[in-house]
């Protein structure tokens, strides 16, 4: 839990339950994904306005499913890169009760730096490798 | 706008933004009935918990879009309760810029008791008509 | 019912379904969004494929729920232009059981023509207006 | 590919599309579970109305994308069983284009059989090991 530096709020909405009554699967990676984009913008490395200089593409995630999150439970998703490649960038989550640590969930995800104008991966940019390296303490 | 004692809070997630790239419009509709199911909460007319017990049906609703809301932006949701009917409560939202007020959308909806156990409406229940005229200041 | 000369097939997902195990309210807004948007597509006034041409924008909606839809239900959401404005385009919707014709919701909403370059509402094209008018048989 | 005996079209939304202007990436993950609500359907081992019958719980999925998925193209969700353990029952699933059979996605999930009653895993029923071993051909 402490291997975190960045924790995202999620404000669960009621239309995230679904059938069973829980926060849907699927949602949760909606979850994943709003907390990597404000931590791209906490980093500096994207504007949250324009949606083509994003310079990432998801290629790979998954989630571990532990607990069950039910409506009303405060919950925040902590999000770090574990490994900076050369064209690809790793990341875990941990989503967690915001008051008592409770994971709910574990997940992990694989983007790549992305050329939107020329439409093809690119090698992950020196400012980008330097920013996230300095913040997350990785060599 | 001062007409809304009961404002929630929405934060916008990277999920709600479509191809438009603006929030969808179906989305804000999710953006109403979370406000409305916390406005309920707020005066404890539902604990939160229980779906079966939380005694409304929607019957219908409108949304008018004044302006496009954007990723980042700061945004709540005004609710308020305009008519209590026999078996009807009807209400009223307003989506506002948190800081400067600019208002987004305007919507209203119409909401049935309904009795869930038995699949019918039903009179409002006399403690709500209380709850709620005292806190809207309604007749 | 007959007066609907186009008929869009939803699939109900999984997903649509909310904690009250019918498909959410907010999602039926989805639904006529999909079904306008094959409807602009079978008159050949858009191409299915470019956000920034599709030359309109959702400024008014609004939804009756008759009957809830379970999981499971074959539906189809009807399409229709009921007026032709200077600026706007009027539209009603029915969502009915494929086989037996059950009405579920009925709904409406405003379009108005818009350029996307200068973010500004225009007038509809003539080329619109007559292609909607035709296939509607309005004046 | 002709791994798959069981494929599962999906109709993509106008809602289904990000602001990249794809299928969004937590999307996915809402085609996978209709595909595998179906799958079981299709092997009458749920009957489609009741959500507390289900009788299993989701507790690991994951995705590899390899194509972006445009709004218009038409796909289906191969569903498979490949694994039977004493809980869990393991499962892949293709997301490929229907008529020239491009894959966009490769996926994974491992769902856990589950009393809701009782709410605790339990061993995978007798009755559900053989229809699944005979469909698919596992020992």
């Amino acid at each position: 839990m402490n291997d975190y530096r960045f924790y995202q709020p999620i404000e669960i909405r009621y239309a995230d339950i679904d059938a069973q009554r829980h926060v849907n699967n699927a949602t949760i990676f909606s979850f994943l994904e709003n907390a990597r984009a404000i931590y791209l913008q906490h980093l500096g490395l994207w504007d949250g306005r324009n949606f083509e200089s994003i310079g990432i593409i998801l290629v790979q995630t998954g989630c571990t499913y532990k607990r069950p999150i039910a409506y009303g439970q405060r919950i925040h998703v902590g999000v770090r890169t574990t490994r900076l490649g050369n064209k690809s960038i790793e990341m875990a989550y941990s989503i967690r009760e915001i008051d008592d640590g409770t994971e709910f969930a574990e997940a992990s995800s694989v983007i790549v730096a992305y050329d939107y104008q020329n439409e093809e991966s690119i090698s992950v940019p020196p400012s980008w490798r330097e920013v996230i390296a300095d913040f997350e303490g990785l060599d």
